[in-house]
């Protein structure tokens, strides 16, 4: 087995099961580093699994604050089938100079010299613009109960490979508006929402984002940023998630999984009353 | 409820099951920023969970190859409960000019202007020294078998909160060494073989270990940093990480759930034969 650029590689294991070996050739999830350089200058370097690399960028700009809106990108350079690398990703900005002049974001940078807490990143967060998101958004608690059923079933390579993160975005119908994977969750996150910017759906404030693995503070930033009203996962969420959360009126849900879940704030969006303070 | 320095938070939550609806107090899992400072220097902030701070520094920089022993620490300043600030961890070296002369890691620097595959990420591995882990060790598959059970009872605050990763050592008799737990699943590595290494016991060459989630490129890294020869996980390898595995000698194992698991290289630690190829 070679790695490469795939979404899936194929290789040969030794099962155990109860005492029984055998051989079984086994779909794994691909993974390869991506590096980011906004013109010539590198930006950063992600594990991801590879394919829809242009909305990984997208999302991840657009999510840490570097861009405001697609028009901010001017060009993917060498993208696509003509890419030398498929692991490198060239982007042109319209105004590379508000890189420079934009404060630090945490993510790219650890040039901090003032003290550091997660209240000064929720802060920063309210600093930079995050809006409260959508206060008439609804979504009936047995609706919200069939997400990750309807998620299992969009996610194409975990069926394959057992082995990955996802994300998903739906209407508060609960239908499927699109579904993104990844070794990574805070990678699948990016893509979902880097999709909907190049798609000109931003600020998605008529949708639900479901995400797999743990509710914590990036990912609530990243939805913030992206106008979404509720957020849910199938696993807990962390305190500075809720703290997030609660001062930026999101949604968050943990838990959810088969007929129960947790809401930690926002319940008003489910019908559930007011959130306790 | 305030954000704190703290492993656990609590916080009043609105709990949906099955159509009924109910206020309760929930135990959430702590996240707060940690900087890292070498010197008067900022090397990285990690969104992590708080406690055993020291022994994630010394993780972090130890695997990541920064420091080779616990001899290159001079000292941890301002730590402990004299810390200032408890979300800063400033660190003298013995010689902190080799972090200027030494590789950029991919983790902390995106610098590297050539070009950028899994390949070159393998081979910088075994370039910077990755030794073959120790060949002799052997572990019983019913004993392995049983390791997720023996963790899951050693994690304090998952007990709790429901909500973190957790890594954790074992003797070949199945026997747990040391368990830690954090919001990242990366974070929890660091800490387990930071606590090592500030213990003298690294290399780890007679333990296995035992990761939540995914096994991925950088856990392998880590693993092999520290001399570990057996990895498991309860959830899948992606294909990089098979990869390094395979070339550097260790024995991977995922999907360890009840009395079933999938053996991706290095089956003969297992008693199950040599490897396919």
């Amino acid at each position: 087995m070679e790695p490469g650029s795939q979404a899936v590689d194929y290789s040969t294991v030794c099962e155990w099961n109860n005492k029984k070996v055998r051989r079984l050739r086994d779909a794994l999830v691909g993974e390869e580093p991506l590096q980011i350089q906004l013109g010539k200058r590198p930006l950063s370097v992600t594990m991801r699994t590879p394919g829809n690399d242009l909305e990984l960028a997208a999302g991840l700009l657009f999510t840490e604050g570097i861009i405001q809106s697609a028009k901010d990108l001017v060009s993917f350079q060498d993208c696509g089938v003509s890419r030398p690398d498929p692991n490198v990703l060239k982007i042109k900005l319209r105004n590379p100079r508000t890189l420079n002049s934009k404060p630090a974001k945490r993510n790219f940078l650890a040039n901090s010299s003032c003290g550091l807490c997660g209240k000064t990143f929720i802060e920063d967060c309210i600093l930079h613009g995050i809006k409260r998101p959508n206060p008439r958004f609804r979504m009936d608690p047995e609706v919200l109960c069939t997400l990750p059923e309807t998620l299992r079933a969009g996610q194409v390579l975990f069926g394959q490979t057992g082995g990955l993160h996802a994300a998903a975005l739906f209407e508060p119908s609960g239908k499927l508006i699109a579904v993104r994977e990844d070794v990574g969750r805070h990678n699948a996150v990016d893509k979902l929402i880097g999709w909907a910017l190049l798609q000109g759906r931003i600020p998605l404030s008529g949708c639900a984002l479901l995400a797999s693995g743990r509710g914590g503070f990036e990912i609530i930033q990243k939805s913030l940023v992206a106008g979404i009203p509720l957020l849910a996962s199938v696993s807990a969420a962390s305190s500075l998630a809720v703290q997030l959360a609660r001062e930026c009126g999101l949604t968050l849900v943990g838990f959810l999984r088969s007929r129960r879940f947790v809401c930690y704030c926002g319940e008003e969006r489910l019908g559930l009353g007011a959130s306790p303070k």
